[in-house]
């Protein structure tokens, strides 16, 4: 038996911690972004008007805010769904987890960024290549965990799952780049694309069923 | 033994997670509404009168702090007796909480927006609306769940506890629309009525012991 | 078998789920107020004089965040042993679990106060008042839980250690109570008393060691 | 039996827990020095060039955000692989851990102190210094708990890891000595030196593998 081998064994348990930081930090990055929305301090007089008109103006940033925190969500059920099946974790995943959620930590960030500046192409931008960049790295990190069976058991893994898996995984980077081609036209709206993710993962998941193929991970 | 099936019992083991990712959330909403409580810079001189009456003054945010963790502590308890019931998650209900929590995740905001204009009738709505969509949710999460013994087990579900479950779940719901209404008479008070809760527990807890029912659902 | 006893058997395996939102709220409160030690933005010249002063200025802040972070440290063993040997958590426990949390959720507000203001006697006595607070439901939840095996395993659980444990329980609320004293003398000084305790805890220790019968919970 | 075997087994379980805090304090520690960078409020035109110009302005603080994310990074791959092979826990490592985590949650502060004042040496230092105590705590957590095996299991825990491990964890103060050095010829560079950490766990765990032994720990 390889040293390799050895190791990998050793380590299964270990997928446990992998998910509670990630758990942690998603908690943290999805629960924060809304501490940042502040409402002025009442004024002495018309406190009742001023209210009613700073809530109107928040609606921007909540509006960035439910957008981030249903993209978060769309991530987090996806990271679910590849960890239920990876049954170790090496030195190479850990990094690759590490820097993805460096990246998803980065979210509140650029949220806050297009709460701010929801007009502005390069606010658009930011937001969507930050995305992007996490898409991309959710990715990463699956191909290399069912790359020949590297974390998962070959003998409930079936091949064709890691290619349903891949296309899943690229739906976020594709609309990603979409909305990044759409900001030169309308950078307000073209964060709003993002609303059909279900939509897309509906589609997926029915031409699935009737494959009888996507079973299990839709 | 159909796709769904095979599903269900796969996703069985993830119950955990969904668990973490909630626990998480609760923790930091229950938690960093009080770093938002801040006290004006200590002057110069007198600091001890500016104390003194700093801490005075903070009384409606800390009033709004302690309501809002207790109602939290209500949703996570009855989130906790939720989940003691539930087997297995399916994507609907990982969405049902996901949304779940994101309304949750905005309570902060609303007892910002309450501790900071606590006589204006707006923000006792915002608040009181905040906490029925909460409600509303945690009802729907419980109803998906056991509707056809869909995430629960049928051999240890008794299908009355879904019935005193539904209850259970209506009661901020119902509070909720009360204090809305009470708003228009007096905003101030209208949220305190929310401290009846334990007393309702206790009410329908004892109707159903004399009817050997509640047992351990109280 | 009456349905407590159901109720109890029920519920055992939900001490994690009460460990995680714990643990949950003390990683957080021990980390945040770390965050609230600002410097100020750095001038356009001698940086570095501004830098070296700042440094010194934030002291009586990082000495209050220090030990705070201790105290939170000692509660949280505390609580790690409490839960080593509570096998069920029912109602009454959940809610003492509960506002315990709440008031540890304090904390970080009532270092603050001591932070910004360490020479008033009024935010010494809000941090010690807030220690004794939390001191004394920790200790109300060791008594509720062991009282009559309530949450117990009466089989591995030796009533001498109920004892033991209400005397370490005693220690915080017994030293918050002095420190209240001292803050009448002199308030600055008066929290430095709490570096005692690793110091009493051990010389209890000792005792129970002689007697043969801390071991296990030191 | 000696009642510190008792003890130690009884203890056994509690890993768990230490796990949880830990994770919970690293995921609020990685995620939450970014909440802390702003971008000024948008102005009422221009917009567009004070976001970009804004975008390059927080390049410091990004660029310490990034290199504090990444130690932090390190530091809980290597806690992750102390507490794989730690069995138990005592008072003793219990206090080790928790000195180590508050020196953890310190890590935000003096990343924003570097990301403020980047090019002041006392910034270098205090954020230079930080990591210097970590990694020896963290050094001291090792040592504690493998010396004469105290809490890991004799029959899995090759003595010559113990060795390794010391080694691994000296990897980080040692950098943090030669960048306390560097700071003073310059201290904007003299952080830079972290990112060469992959490569020197790369040569240790090439020379280890030659030799037959890292395996698993690398």
């Amino acid at each position: 038996m390889s040293s390799q081998d050895t190791n990998k064994r050793k380590l299964m348990m270990d997928v446990r911690r992998v998910e509670a930081l990630s758990d942690g930090i998603f908690a943290i990055v999805m629960t924060l972004f809304v501490l940042s929305i502040d409402l002025p301090a009442p004024p002495q007089d018309n406190a009742d008007e001023v209210l009613r008109e700073s809530l109107v103006n928040v609606w921007p940033q909540m509006k960035s805010y439910l957008l981030s925190f249903f993209l978060l969500g769309v991530f987090w059920v996806i990271h679910h769904r590849q960890l239920h099946f990876i049954k170790r974790v090496d030195s190479g995943y850990l990094w690759i987890n590490i820097i993805y959620l460096m990246l998803v930590a980065l979210v509140p960030f650029s949220t806050g960024v297009l709460g701010d500046y929801s007009n502005i192409q390069d606010a658009a931008l930011v937001f969507e290549f930050n995305l992007l960049c996490v898409g991309l790295f959710q990715l990463a990190a699956w191909y290399y965990a069912t790359r020949d069976f590297r974390l998962v058991d070959p003998e409930e893994f079936d091949p064709e799952r890691m290619r349903i898996g891949l296309k899943l995984n690229l739906i976020i980077p594709a609309i990603s780049l979409v909305a990044m081609g759409l900001s030169f036209i309308n950078p307000y709206r073209s964060t709003e694309i993002y609303i059909l993710i279900p939509l897309i993962i509906w589609l997926l998941s029915r031409r699935g069923v009737s494959n009888n193929r996507l079973a299990g991970s839709a």
